[in-house]
């Protein structure tokens, strides 16, 4: 993986609905805000961001869950990535 | 409980109406962001949260009021949960 | 009482009519934020609430002047109480 | 005067027309947010408001200007005081 | 002049057009948010504002140039006058 | 030169189209928000501006692009100034 | 390249569609907010900016994938640039 996201900027992968049900999780599909999960492909390096100390929580290969709308989305080498701030994932899935 | 919150989140299940009304807490249907029970059963690390320390007052356990559409759900091995801030929630029960 | 408000909110019983009479304060009911008098139950702990330091200046018994509409409000064995942030608490009447 | 103002939150009573030609001051009745005197009657104790440190500058017996409809009217053995945040207010008058 | 302006606010006195003249500064009547000039009448004492320390770089006597619609206009013994905040003043004419 | 802009304020002079040319740039004329060049003629001195502590990066005599519609144009002596924040500076061309 | 940006900003030269192919990223033309490659040209100094300590995280040669419509372009020696604060730029591809 060659994306490196500045700052608190973590790039994850969307996992699919069959991994969804392996790990135990469904996530209401009628939620106005649906959450997803996904596993961080890459993590910044967090520090200083706009003034404010930042520390990175996740690590790459972690499961997390995040809020669907959140970040840009952008593809490499055909797959679909989601660059997000570490603020809006909700939570890992261990 | 695998769901692991990221910062100053909260997981927490909400309370059935039954069980509302043993610990002798009646909340009004009618009110515009209507409150509820709910039991903690996870508590993120806290810490500096976007650049602001903030220490977690809530633990697992805890019955908790919070405002009815704050956070976001999630369902988990067929139960539905919340994920959201510690500032969401109101108060403690005791 | 076993309402344990979190960071710097504080839970309050409205007053009744009858007895903001008694205490020689008349509030205008036409006012768009009409203020209320209400009586402290509980005291949250203060501290630190989103990275700012709170002092609570209000115990429980206080006399209080509050904005109406301010707080989330839940019924606990057939009383309705109001839980806001001090900050929402105008001015003490002693 | 029993109302004790929180944090940087002042009491003042407004003073009449004639008591402002007095005094020499005429303000504009056409200002959109037209400024009015008032003598203040009460004045928190300042310190951390809201994670701020706010020292107060008014006493009780200063003639202030404020805009007209900042803070909150309460009424009191038939007196009409105002309850407002020290920033509200412009200027001392002396 | 006794307005004793709070805070970093400061009182000024709006220049006539034939003064703008005389000091070479022609400002366009067409801008939307039109500057004027003015004389500087009394200060504020600056130090915390809000939490933020605010040096007053002003004084009285200084010309200065404002941004037409800020601040509060009160009239004095038939001279308008306008409360503004330092910040709403752009610069100094010497 | 005598305005003296206050804080992070700069005074700064448009630049003619003919120059802009001459110095190999060419500002696009159908943005939305069109940027110009312009030379820096006085600047504040910087220091704690609203509580921040600002320091000036731009000097007299700087060629800089700034947003079109940034800060506040006075006119001097015939020649039309613009009064901005450095803030609204993009860049220095040397 | 003699376009020195203020404080945190960067400037950008997009990348072509054919550049972005050979890299291996191919960007969604339908998303709302297209992020688009570019090459870093001219790294502001960072520093205090607006009163908080920016790191500046991005080199001359990077390649970077930043929010489409953030920043202003300015065209120079018939080439188009977009100056934009490090912020705006999500990741470094490698």
């Amino acid at each position: 993986m060659n994306i490196r996201p500045l700052g608190d900027r973590v790039v994850i992968k969307k996992l699919e609905a069959q991994e969804k049900t392996k790990s135990g999780i469904v996530l209401p599909t009628q939620a106005k805000e649906q959450p997803q999960m996904a596993e961080v492909v890459a993590v910044g390096p967090g520090g200083l961001v706009e003034g404010k100390e930042v520390k990175m929580e996740v690590e790459v290969g972690n499961k997390v869950i995040f809020a669907k709308y959140a970040g840009t989305e952008v593809k490499y080498d055909g797959i679909e990535y989601t660059i997000l701030k570490q603020n809006d994932i909700l939570a890992i899935v261990e």
